[in-house]
């Protein structure tokens, strides 16, 4: 885990980083954060929910952020800091407990081959076995990690981070604030053949693969780069671990794409869409803005914007709930009704 | 994106180079190709289907590859080239406008590191930090990336290309004209334990992995070895992205996998079977040729050859369709249903 | 494919190796382990199912381990090692037949990088280009293959085995006798963001992942670090190949996850549950000891330990079975119940 800085900070000072009010000991000091059921008496723990307000009974952190409308409920935990938000002000307060992920040095480590042709911004950190192609160029304050392939003629933006491992195909683009976690491949050739002389002929792929400014993509996702269009991801729309984004596809700004999404060529997936765990969606077909397609759901047709649709084929979510519903019923109803029409024939 | 060479070519050549006929101007020239919504006046474009046709009312292109029925669709691009088939004209056409991936050298990296008993042929690419073991072999014309891992004899034909990160387990075979893509492993220990002692107990994989000529598999795809007998991906098949390939499994020629596909150990699939995205085959099953299964299926017993089957558990595409749709109507059948089997029951 | 030793084994030997009895020349010798439809004469094969008891009819095996119940079945092989678990039997035998993986050299490959204060027990091997970070630990007999990165202050127990490619993000935990595939990624950032501000701000992760002794995981398959709890994968689970398991999912001992799962956060999978083939569990759930979830279901509430589940929403395999049956037959139902409700209507 994390390295905690060590430092302990009073609940009063915690309160005043939050713009919460403290009940209880304003002098009392913590040095971590922890869940209500695993905290302990120099941890800092959060209430959001009332779902989780009985493990407030035996909670044995020194104090608990907590909403207006929990700050009350019962438990040992007599110190509470009370915010309106407790999750967005764990924002601000891990950075203050813990050691956050920093660059190691700042430079091209030795080990790095980086084409004489590259254009690297002076403060960048190139780790260990990275290697940058020809005429790419790399803004400032960004952070390659060890073990990455650059391609020819790719550009990184500024303070953008490449864990490790990453391949970026030439001529792949990524904006500035963007982190690419280990494994990640960008710009890979879609899948496009052409059936012709009894084969699968390849149709070369020269589009390009755009990834915007203050995207996030989890470890081992792929995203093609376009046939002859390109495939972009919009700016500040995060993608969890093994993600497929294929060919032409464009994602808009601010879309959640989680663990085991796969979209085929040419969606066009609109603003603020979220697509829960392991959804499929069709080629060619638009979903619409801020629409959320439940998980595993399998999209063969366009979804309309604001629309929550799940199952397969997908349709709206309670078309979907009801017909599931109905589907439970049916076994138990089967048998009567299947007596009852075949008295009906007899009738 | 691709580098387009930059080279205008007339279009009577475009159209003497794919058989096709010119309408309009022959000595326009045209630098690069675009999608109709998008081609500016120095673009050439393509259209082959109706669905399409509406596009070309507004297209910018300088020139359209367009198919003999369509050839007089309105639009305000005056000048076509008429061929029976613009897709596979554009299979011969792209090469000419932009500069495909080529090997940046010939020879060994000198970071690459080749054990001394490996048989390199003498005119390879093989970029830095690859790493060659004992025994391997790798054939003439062939192009191994940055950062790939060929393990103790593997044995690599010619003309083929591992793009970068690949992984060879000791004793895969891959043939010629082949493409791994960034991050595939090829000849993992296929997923088998024996439950014995109070654990589960690893059976060694010493069975092979071969991969045969003219096959393309995407990023991050793992295919494993057989446990006693070898895994087969049969030529001139081509795997999408994040595709998972289980022990033992055969899989034929010419097929074709898209993301997500998830094959359970000793299947059969057989020659040109195609699997939509995120379908997953059961152990022990066999696909008949040319089958389909179509996106998101769950295939739990044989297919037979030539159908096209689809949903869970997959049934034929029809009867998921009709019993999709009967679903569908359900939940406004159901409450009257149980209300005429109640007056059934009372009468 | 593994090398064979290439050493002849009497039958003899082979069965006393496994506690088994010769029927037939215990003087014939085997050199290897074949399939009953591929076995030479210098083959041993096996069988243990009823099922697979034809294909002994053309096996041109030498000898054939095989159960006391199926010891008599007709086939061309007469020599046959009767045994009761002819499976745990070839656990013994194939390290006999064949070389299986082993560590090339103990000690450190001069590529590689270890930080001056990484402790490295004296007997690892590890290979070219792996990039070992500050603090972290290696112990005894472990094998750290090529092109693996070790970030800051990871534990790396004992006789534990990193193919290639693997990334341990900084701060993670890895037990003894451990093997993790080609590009898995352990502890990678979860999959959590709080929306303010008009967009989503990443929520620092601050939690451990732990990996404990025996685990197996597969090619390519991701481990997120919790956000701040830990993630834990069980002593002795083993993980098929592209898996994902989400923040904070605590996964208990001797699980089975096939190729495709992918768990969401803070999920709890009890011991000995088995997740085949692309099954999706939703986040904050829990599934009962010993359960059993069936290929692609998608868990949405918690699942009783030792029951068996499947389809979507997930429920018992037989209401799942019985209500697939039942859609089955819907749609010829289904005009005939228009038909009659309508004439319940008139009448």
């Amino acid at each position: 885990m994390a390295v905690p800085t060590g430092i302990p900070i009073r609940l009063a000072d915690v309160a005043s980083a939050v713009g919460g009010a403290v009940v209880g000991d304003g002098e009392v000091t913590v040095l971590g954060v922890a869940s209500l059921d695993r905290a302990t008496s120099s941890d800092l723990s959060f209430l959001a929910s009332p779902k989780y307000a009985k493990l407030l009974g035996d909670c044995e952190a020194a104090a608990v952020l907590i909403t207006p409308e929990l700050a009350a409920a019962p438990g040992k935990c007599a110190n509470r800091i009370v915010v309106a938000r407790p999750h967005e002000a764990m924002l601000a307060l891990l950075p203050k407990f813990y050691r956050l992920p920093k660059r190691p040095f700042v430079g091209v480590h030795p080990t790095a081959i980086v084409a004489p042709d590259a254009v690297i911004a002076e403060d960048v950190c190139i780790e260990a076995f990275t290697v940058i192609g020809a005429e790419a160029r790399v803004g400032k304050g960004s952070w390659i990690g060890p073990h990455c392939v650059i391609g020819d003629a790719v550009t990184v933006g500024e303070q953008t981070r490449f864990v490790s491992h990453v391949t970026l195909y030439p001529g792949s683009s990524v904006g500035d604030r963007v982190t690419l976690h280990a494994g990640v491949r960008i710009g890979s050739d879609g899948f496009g053949y052409v059936y012709a002389n009894g084969v699968h002929q390849k149709m070369p792929h020269v589009g390009a693969c755009r990834i915007e400014d203050d995207v996030e993509i989890g470890a081992n996702s792929t995203i093609d780069r376009g046939s002859i269009d390109a495939t972009i991801i919009g700016a500040g729309s995060k993608l969890d671990n093994l993600v497929h984004v294929g060919h032409n596809v464009r994602v808009g700004r601010l879309c959640l794409f989680a663990a085991g999404v796969a979209i085929a060529g040419s969606a066009r997936i609109e603003d603020g869409v979220t697509l829960a765990g392991q959804v499929g969606v069709g080629g060619h077909l638009t979903i619409g803005s801020r629409a959320i397609i439940t998980a595993q759901a399998g999209v063969i047709g366009n979804v309309p914007a604001g629309e929550t649709w799940g199952g397969f084929p997908a349709r709206s979510h309670r078309d979907m709930m009801r017909s599931q519903a109905a589907v439970g019923k049916l076994p138990s109803l089967l048998r009567r009704l299947e007596q009852l029409l075949k008295s009906e024939d007899k009738s």
